[in-house]
């Protein structure tokens, strides 16, 4: 059985820093273990940034790529065919598919039928697995540790898969986290995540004061308000509320993170000075931690 | 001059099978043999499956690639150039070309400017003479023989052209082999092909009732009612009328075969389990092979 | 502070030569002198003939790719994502970026976030620098010289990049050419161009009659009516105007040599026996020359 990659709650705290430390390797000396390997990137729905990293990763590795950048349009879906019908005749072109679908449960669904490793690479309003791998590892890069942390979470909770992993891989991963979840009222963190973190022992609170909260949190995970998810009523509703600008940043404590999975629309408006210089300006390393972490785990899973 | 491949009929049984001897060499063993060599696949209409197959030869024979995914929309062919000056130009970047077209005769227009070789995966109604070729490919694998065969081809037989391309090959190549043609009345086999037939002396007849033939075919080939090529019409009278599953599957010879070219929508509904352990099942072996052919064909055009 | 491609006027005399050498060589003989780097081909416009020309001048130099044909549909550019943003994010996973974009500027501020070479393939109705440097090294490898000719230029001055930026690099690099704009009343040369020409000594006319001045110019550089640039009224107006076709072909010069950026329409209609055999058509080899220069500049901006 290969090992598949669908949702952050599968890894435990070995696996990850098992990954952590391949990553880590890999970012200080590339190898040619991959030499000869094909990766299969099939992109059901847009997402150029993480199909450029894992075919970077791949690449960086010594493996080669076969891709589509839009198997909706372009395949023998239009024609009716199923992801599994589908998986079955890719996956001896390859050895390993990265899947990207707009249906939540299609990377689980061709993970059934594939005799190689499947890595989701986000399905719908489901999961994103290797998001939350690296935004993890970022943390680990930026603290040195995954516990006792104090991590705000700003934003669009209720449809933000991000976040909701982050929840999942610090509750079962770390020890003496803290979260605090800033949201507008109508896009809260769901009742599941909040039932998990209770069962794990994470605390949390909920706050909508974002000014408040900067100068006591170690983290400030900003995301955008996903226009494309949400109904227009509720974007206007969101749209503007909690930002990040020259008017608050400097109640960041020095030592904090502020960090954003990216893309960004108007939560974070700093100076290009700041981004450059500003050490608690983490977003662009968490980007680039993203193509370590999937060497580390095209590696892993293909590898073995 | 190159030696291009247009058309299914241009194959005699020697090229055929030093393809087939070619491509088992490479199922058992990965060679370098076009390194350094540059494939480029210029798709002007969707084909997913092909394109990523070609691909993936082209890298496991250590060749690279340069790609386009929807060359219609997005080339100079909206800014009305000529498929003719599209070839010249691109031809001097790599040394082969695997072109789709939505034009019936532009795999030929384009071979007729080009100094590499030019391979035709499919002019819209017209030929697709590699699917055509690993047909045969997976008969001989299942059959170690492309002779002495009784072969039921089911569906749109008027549109559908692997099954035309079959007809050529197996009547070129192969000899006392018999067809069925069973398809809805609106959708039989087109006169060219019976007259070809006839005069290569291939016995063929024509039936309406699935059931009474299964027993008694090697070769069960189902296509799909291509809902994109007929009317709306047309499809409603013919989808749903030929149908292989779990009623009439057990009517199939046990030494028989079920092939298709896929993708299929609802033509063959069997069990996961069936299809993952019943020896007739062959289609998904069919889409593999395509893979060693296409490696096989690649060789033999580029380094002739 | 990486070396940027980003308009026909930063090259000088030196430059120019030192590039035309290692075309010149690269044509010869392929190396790998790219091995392992990778290039990110990151196009909002389409543009296959760049970008493939493009990726196979990094392949043939032993580089990787990684590509988006449409990222103005599929990136996080529909999100409301920043080019600079983009660039940020995009920039470690590769050592070079080729942009392609829709809006004029966008190249620019592509390199001033970057810290790997940026090379703009083309920006709205800016520049596209490599389409000079190919023009001009196509005159270089015809007359084994780039000064003291005749230059006709003929279609749509007012939006055709291609002679805007011929003229910039025959002003700055060249000496004693003459040019002569050939264009509709509505299309022609503007101002700033023509002072541009003005201040660097280069004499220039405007003609209206293209059969008076074909037997007395060095090159004529045919350019195409630009539908998707001007409006339906001017494209009508300009339509067919100024076409070299078997009634004015033999008017020109035995030594001269015709030249087109491509893709054309109908400005040049000749028999292809023509095209292949008369030396003064250029404009094949011209498309070939830009696989060359484009090798030459990879090779230039990342090994420095």
């Amino acid at each position: 059985m290969p090992y598949h990659i669908i949702e952050a709650q599968q890894f435990d705290k070995e696996i990850l820093f098992k990954l952590f430390e391949k990553a880590d390797k890999f970012r200080m000396k590339i190898n040619n273990c991959l030499g000869g390997k094909i990766l299969a990137t099939i992109f059901y729905e847009p997402s150029t940034r993480t199909r450029l990293s894992f075919e970077s990763a791949m690449l960086k590795l010594g493996g080669l790529i076969i891709s589509t950048e839009n198997a909706k349009e372009f395949s023998s879906a239009i024609k009716g065919e199923s992801i599994e019908d589908t998986i079955r005749v890719i996956s001896p072109y390859c050895d390993c598919i990265v899947i990207r679908h707009y249906e939540e449960g299609a990377a689980k669904k061709a993970s059934e039928v594939s005799d190689i490793p499947v890595i989701n690479a986000g399905d719908g309003k489901g999961q994103h697995p290797t998001q939350a791998l690296l935004d993890v590892y970022t943390i680990y890069r930026e603290f040195g540790k995954i516990d006792n942390l104090k991590i705000a979470m700003v934003g669009d909770l209720a449809n933000g898969r991000t976040v909701r992993s982050l929840c999942y891989l610090l509750g079962k991963c770390g020890k003496d986290n803290e979260i605090i979840f800033v949201s507008p009222e109508h896009l809260k963190m769901k009742d599941d995540i909040l039932d998990f973190l209770r069962k794990k022992d994470v605390g949390f609170t909920e706050a909508s004061d974002l000014k408040k909260i900067l100068p006591e949190t170690d983290i400030v995970y900003m995301t955008r308000i996903q226009k494309e998810r949400i109904s227009k009523e509720d974007y206007e509703k969101a749209k503007g509320k909690f930002i990040i600008n020259r008017d608050n940043f400097h109640l960041i404590n020095k030592n904090a993170r502020i960090m954003h999975p990216l893309p960004r629309v108007d939560e974070i408006q700093l100076t290009l000075q700041i981004e450059n210089e500003d050490s608690r300006v983490a977003y662009f390393r968490q980007a680039e931690n993203g193509l370590y972490i999937r060497m580390a785990l095209l590696e892993f899973v293909i590898n073995g």
